[in-house]
């Protein structure tokens, strides 16, 4: 006999996977899955699309044909929202639709709205459990999460590197330190995010597409290029980043003490552009990020050097970290790796990861967490 | 239905376990686990205590008591060995029992003798399959394996860094680096290696005691103090190696220009000591490690700091590496670090880390594995 726990793990390991169909599509919105089960056997199932959709319940509970039993339950990956939105409230619909037993996989991350929708459904006379697959349930939605409480992009950084940190050799050689398997699962993370940054270091160097190439297709997140001074723009148009099919989602991110003649340069080849701040010859990133927030852009995926790297994480820019390390020893003090000469003098001044995640591709381990400010 | 792989599985995986009570105590011989499986149950076991002592399958048939049916069948995690050794040749002991299907895990891994065995035993009629959890049979003996073919001393290095690849704050300070449950099974470690070898300057700074202290008791390895100039023999009668119960197992290996007062002042002491000659201001390891070949250790558990592992590694002395990597940024450039300053060019002049294993202890996770000569 299966216990009944078990049964939920498994209806609602299902509700994630078919919420994660929309990955990276639905921002600012979260990613949301449900699923009806009666007698035992899923029965309808639904799941949210894009911003301004339907929500994932609203889809399960208009494609239930059946008239609910008393043990009839709605599974929900994250807390029906309680609030009329674009929808109308979701907790509404799940009360006129008769089903009495409702299974919630995590609360609703913005303290404002947090556990309102359980209150309202249980004072309709539902009976709700909360915290199945808790974890991954929250888990899918890092960028959704941050957003609805900080309303900043949560800055997400990508490195890879050596069992002894280093991103690159002393020559700045870095292809590749990881396998294949590792670098075809930051497609993955290039799709969840809204957007992505690298430096002009990397375009001149690489010239990278930035895009997500899965199994169902390409696709391109907007693409950040922060270039402070403008340097390079006479090779702009042999890059990907400004002459491929997505070349309309590059914006270029300069500094405002960038020549007058380059900004006109970069305008009169048609690129989009940002100016912000700089301070200690160092684009503001804080400022790129509020006008992310403007923007309405939740999340940015930055894939930076050794150098940005860290000015980011020790300016306490970063909110959350990838690191794909590769069971390799460089041993060499002159590799690029992080870090300033700031000379520590005790262990625990060290920089916590989080909440942190491990997975293995090939030979390499993907480890992500939160970067503890 | 259990299909029959997974049942033989299970018996050798109680022959893994039952092989493993002797962790540690059975060098220069490998642990070997066996166990008689009858009417799908496990009938009779043993293990190999120590050298010299009874084989495992001889222990486990002596206590069978039945009479060999058609599918009687013999687990053993290691191929018997049929030359005759101080014990009686198992095949022999096997071939006698009745006993007609053999069940092997790994083959010898003495080149010389590796499949003999099996060969012996089809020769004599019974059915022999090889290869039932493979990994976890070869992994138990990773000391032996090594030393049965090399007749030198696996030669382990265990390091506990950041992700960033530091291994201790720029003033040295490392305490620590990772979690208690990650320090508890270095202790592991130490019970498994017939000697551990530690640096003067781990001997001042931090007075370790290099005991294994398990559920089930405390252990002392052989203990090694790496002194090439004989330094700080005035503070010896304050150190634990050279005070505790376990102080006749510490050995001090010195280089042959130590001052001759003080060789003379540690053999004062009744201090054991072992002269080595030395380069480019160091200890001959190598040398150290003939030494421990000519005295039947075959392993030795190395816990030094981020120069003397450097050098080990750089110097290709070093055959088995243990990270205990913690998720932790120390971000100074000037922590101690792996690596002396040699300008690499490509990312592919690192050493790779082969056969890795990787195991969590709360947030921090053991990475081991062979280190690419």
């Amino acid at each position: 006999m299966i216990a009944e726990s078990e049964k939920l793990n498994a209806h609602m390991e299902h509700a994630i996977r078919i919420a994660k169909k929309a990955w990276g599509q639905t921002h600012s919105n979260p990613m949301v899955g449900a699923v009806i089960v009666e007698d035992g056997k899923i029965v309808s199932e639904g799941y949210h699309e894009r911003s301004g959709g339907k929500h994932a319940e609203i889809i399960a509970l208009e494609s239930y044909k059946g008239t609910p039993k008393a043990e009839t339950t709605l599974l929900v990956t994250l807390e029906p929202c309680s609030t009329e939105g674009r929808t109308g409230a979701c907790t509404n619909a799940i009360i006129h639709s008769g089903i009495k037993n409702v299974v919630i996989g995590t609360l609703d991350p913005n303290p404002k709205h947090s556990g309102a929708g359980v209150t309202f459904l249980e004072s309709a006379g539902i009976s709700v459990t909360v915290g199945v697959l808790e974890e991954a349930c929250r888990e899918m939605n890092i960028i959704f999460n941050h957003w609805i409480v900080h309303k900043r992009p949560l800055c997400a950084l990508k490195i890879a590197m050596t069992l002894d940190g280093c991103m690159a050799a002393s020559t700045g050689h870095s292809k590749w330190i990881t396998g294949e398997l590792a670098r075809e699962d930051v497609m993955h993370w290039r799709r969840l995010f809204p957007a992505i940054a690298v430096t002009q270091n990397t375009v001149s160097a690489d010239n990278p597409r930035l895009t997500s190439r899965l199994n169902d297709g390409i696709f391109c997140s907007q693409r950040f290029v922060l270039n402070r001074e403008l340097r390079d723009l006479e090779n702009y148009k042999n890059y990907h980043l400004f002459s491929d099919d997505f070349k309309s989602k590059t914006i270029v991110v300069y500094g405002m003490n960038a020549v007058k003649d380059r900004v006109e340069a970069l305008e009169a080849m048609g690129i989009q552009s940002w100016k912000v701040s700089e301070s200690e010859g160092k684009l503001n990133i804080d400022e790129f990020l509020n006008l992310c927030a403007e923007n309405a852009i939740p999340g940015v995926f930055i894939e930076p050097g050794a150098q940005l790297a860290t000015h980011l994480i020790a300016n306490r820019s970063v909110d959350y970290i990838y690191i794909y390390q590769s069971p390799k020893l460089l041993m060499d003090q002159k590799g690029h790796s992080l870090g300033t000469e700031r000379s520590s003098q005790l262990m625990n001044e060290s920089m916590h990861l989080l909440d942190v995640k491990r997975e293995l591709f090939g030979e390499d381990t993907l480890i992500r967490g939160y970067l503890r400010k």
